[in-house]
Parts: structure tokens; sequence; C-alpha cells
């Protein structure tokens, strides 16, 4: 390799609605980007991986070819580390199985590619280039249309037995809570993610008398975002949303402080953007609940990722670490 | 050092009640054997050591003298094994704040002295010696008077940011749940170890007029063995406060498999002769309830650790680490 070329690596943060690529530079710059609707494929995964590779030529000839790019990483729900397959992901019509989606991508691209679910590659990039650095044992914790978690243990990304390890968005936080996704009730994302606090919304418009801007969206309209807007502008009742959504979060915390004791919590995601709003109920919840031995210790911080760019960096973080482990193996 | 000289290390098990030393050889062959009361030193933490010494130069001196020992291992409720002291435990009259013990014996031996708590030490005996050995995920759980554990990632113990991570014990399992010594409500402890179950016992006795072999026994005198043995007679009560307890800690694990998607749980301890009686429920409510992606991975097994040398076992194989961490050190 001739050492004036600039080497990248592709990131692809694969979401419900799109999958965004970026080529990213070893200090983290995105030096080119494009996207393709993740569904619309039906169940054909071939015609999907087809439509990502039209549209990902595209960017890699305007880097300079395929020849500069050293591997890939790709941040999916349900992505399997160990094998590079997404695992019955619900909200992906064609991956309903097991799709082998990093050996699709490296048999077409002829690159190294490394595949992990999208919290896990968010904490690798938060661990790479954001409010993680140097630290060895942290929470990354997700919220957005789901909860997803990432968690690191001395420094190493826990994948379990089966690299699909850290899904604290199931833990169960309620008996016979509301019903999930997954099939069974009470996980914590039914509660915490942005569809649960528009779930919180519409519980309490439809169970009280109570007065609240809420009620000027038509109800089954009603989004995060309306609930962040209500409560700045000072809706008791939205306040009172995001102090549920919080306590829950916070006496969940609590409980897998247990696990790792953690030095960090970081908390990502759209729902993020209430701010204090959510995250000052979630420090409140933790420090009441949190066993003795842990109180004071773990930090409480907002992801210094920008939002937009974070999954795709996340991924290429990933990217990276792949390209170096075939480097190494190459000699 | 002579070549035919066999080194071994001590293992101390520090329990509530006794404190019970082995001095072990790299066989995991327990050679000389003592203990001390733990209480009865009142909050004088350097007469408890004292003690200590003067039992445990005679078993030294049964085996060579010092200079045979390479080091020990002190296996303790809420050890830490990052500082060597025990923090804040509630059940040694003599370390109600933070207790210096493996420099204390370090000091007094003049050799390595680490400590981790009881159940981290229960889990590197089970990975050392035991049902855990080739594992490089699992989760022990102990459980005697309480409820402790031990967690193992990608093979490396998991001690947290300050030493004092893996206390599944204190999960909160039930809001506003049963009284813990730790100061909150619901603890998995609370129901889930020898005294939870033995609070079952009189809860059901108490509040209903089921017949049971248990009402037989004064109330205040009911142990989880008496459970035991009446449930082995075919008391329907007994047999279900075991359902009960089993039910309650399966899914608890399956919350736990959210984390590091164990290959095992591996139980230990004072209730597990209860034997299938408990692990069936445990079984049951786990497969049940456990998220869809983890179902039928993780076994659920019976440590294979002797249970009066196992605890001593674990603080040994912890000995045979620092041992082996320090000679790497001196070159």
């Amino acid at each position: 390799m001739d050492q004036n070329e600039k080497p990248y690596v592709i990131g692809l943060d694969l979401g419900g609605t799109n999958s965004v690529f970026g080529i990213v530079d070893a200090n983290a710059n995105v030096v080119a980007e494009t996207s393709v609707k993740t569904k619309g494929h039906g169940d054909n995964v071939e015609l999907y991986v087809e439509d990502c590779l039209t549209a990902l030529r595209k960017i890699i000839d305007q880097v300079g070819g395929i020849g500069k790019i050293r591997a890939m990483g790709i941040g999916a729900p349900n992505g399997n580390y160990y094998t590079g397959c997404i695992e019955f992901a619900p909200n992906l019509p064609w991956a309903k199985g097991v799709v082998p989606l990093a050996k699709m991508f490296s048999d077409a691209l002829g690159i190294p590619v490394a595949m992990t679910n999208d919290a896990n590659a968010a904490a690798i990039g938060e661990m790479t280039y954001g409010a993680a650095k140097g630290m060895k044992n942290f929470i990354m914790i997700t919220l957005g249309t789901g909860v997803g978690s990432g968690i690191v243990v001395n420094g190493q990304m826990v994948y379990g037995c089966d690299g699909m390890a850290g899904e604290l968005g199931h833990v169960i936080v309620e008996k016979n809570g509301r019903e999930c996704g997954c099939g069974r009730k009470g996980c914590l994302e039914t509660y915490c993610s942005a569809t649960g606090v528009a779930r919180t919304a519409r519980e309490i418009i439809t169970s009280t008398d109570r007065p609240t801007l809420l009620r000027e969206i038509p109800l089954d309209q009603i989004e995060s975002k309306d609930v962040s807007i209500a409560a700045a502008k000072g809706d008791e009742v939205a306040k009172e949303i995001f102090e549920f959504t919080g306590r829950i979060l916070g006496e969940a915390c609590a409980n897998f402080a247990t696990f790792n004791s953690p030095e960090a919590f970081i908390f990502f995601g759209g729902l993020m953007k209430a701010g204090d709003l959510l995250l000052n109920p979630i420090k409140r919840a933790y420090d009441e609940t949190v066993l003795k031995i842990y109180r004071g210790k773990a930090k409480m911080l907002v992801s210094q990722l920008d939002d937009a760019k974070a999954a795709v960096l996340g991924a290429s973080a990933l990217g990276w670490e792949i390209a170096m482990e075939t480097a190494v193996h190459n000699g």
C-alpha cells in the first residue's frame, strides 16, 4: 500500500427505516455518505443488499475506489458479532430468520466486514470518539424507538456466549406490565423508549381528565417530541411523563449497577433531546434506589456524539477494529 | 526455590460465623485446615487477625513453614478485589467501615494476599476446579444466608470500576417487597436465600390455615432445611415454597441473561441441597420468561465443588492467581 494513501472504513447504520452508509477516515471524519430505504424489498434480502451496493459503489468511487477501503462495520438490530448474522429482527421484513449480512457484503466488496447490534456499535463509537474515551467499565443505553444497550467490562464489549449479550431494553421491569414487541410483558423499552413515552401520554389522556397541551394533538399521532415540547412550555402532565419515565429508567440502572459497577451510564438517542427533563429524574431515582456500596460512583452522562452521525461512526469504529485484527492476522 | 519443594497457597473462606483457612496445593488438595470464630472480637479487627494468625501459624508449620507458601486468597463478604479491603459488611461486627484485611495479613505473613467477595471466590474456584472449567461467560449464584453472585465475561471476573461488581442478590425483584438487610426493599436475597425460604414458610403458616408438617416446628425456628425435609416427604406447602422460590430466581436469571448471555448459570450453596425441588422450578420459570434469542442457550448447573471445601478452594484459586502475577512481576 502506498504510504500516502489515506485508508478508510465503511460504517453502516442499519435502522428500521433507513440504512445509512458513511465512509470514515481514521480521524472520525465522515468523508462520504449515502443511504437507502431499509424496507421496500419485501422479504428479499438479496434485493436489499443489491440496492445498498449500488448506492455504496458510488461513494466508494468518490474516495478513489475499493482499494482504499480497509473494512466495513455494521450496526444492526439483533446483529450478532460472532456470526455476522442478523437474527430474528422483528422490525426488518427481510430478517425474520437468520441473515448472514456481513458475509454478503464481504463477498460482494472483497473486504472484511464485522457486525454487531446498533447499541453495541454506539458504545464502541463512544469509546473510540466520545464520552467513554478511556473508560473500562460503562453501560451505554440507547433511547430510540426501542431501548438498546452496549455494555463494556474491563475495556471489552460484552458479547456473551452467543454474540447477543446486552439487551437491557428487554429486562422486565414490571411484571404483567405493558405488552412488548418481543412477545413478553413489562420490558424496560415499553416504558422508556420514545414509543413508551408516547404510550404513557396516551394512557394519561385517556384515563384522566387532567388538562394538558397534549390533548390538542390527535391521540394516535402523539410522539415523544410532542411531550418534550409541551414539557418545555411548562405543561404539568408532560413534565410528569418524563418524571415517570426517568424514575423507571433510574431504578432499572440501579439494578444494572449490581452487574458491572460501571463508572458511567451513557444515554443516547432521540429521547435524550428532552435533556434535564429526563436526566434529572433518572439521576434522582438512581441515587435513591442504588445499593449503598455503589452510591455516588457512576456518572450519568449524555452521549457526546452528534446524533446524526453517532451510529455510522460507531459502526465505522467496529470497522477499524476488524481492519486492525485482519492486518495483525496477515502479519 | 528448591525444585523438589512443593508450593502451597492459603485460602481463607471468611464467613459470618466461621473463618476457615486451608493450605492448598496446585492440585486442589487441601493439605491442612483450621478455623476461628469470625465473631467474638467485638469491633476489634486487630484482635480478629491476631486470633487468625495464631491458628494459621500452626498449620503453616505443619507444611514446612511460611517459605513454602506463595500467596493467600481471601473470599469475604463485601471484599474488594482492587483495594484488598472489606467495605461496610453488615454481618461482620469489626467491618462496619473499610477494613484493609489483605494488607494486614500480607504485612504479618510477608506474602502477597488478594481478596474478593465470597461469591467471586466461588466463581474463580468453579472456573479453576469445577463446573465452569473452560467457560468464558457464566454467572455463579450462591444461595446461602444471603444471595451472592460472581460474573465472568470473556474469561475474566467482572470487578467493575470499584472492585465491587456482581451483587445480583441485591437486584430489586419486587417493588416495595420484603425488607432487606441492605436497607432497601424487595431484593432477590429476601426471597431466594435460605433465610428467604424460611421467611416464605413463616408467611404461609401465619397467613393461611393450610395443613403442613412445618407447623410442628416452632415458628421462629423454621429453617430452609426443614422445608427441604418436609418437601421430600411430599408436603404440599413445602413443595410450593420451592416452586415460589425457584420461580422468582428463574425469572431473575432471565433478566440477568440480557446482560452477558451466559453459557451457564451455576448454583451453589446450602439451599441447593433441595436439588430438583428448587432447580426444576428455576429452569421452568427461566425457559418461560427468557427473551427468545436466549432461549435454550444457558445451562442450569449445580456447583461441582464439595460444599464444605468450595469456598476455601475458591479463595485458594485467587491465591494462585496472585502468586502467578507476583512471579511474573518479579521476572
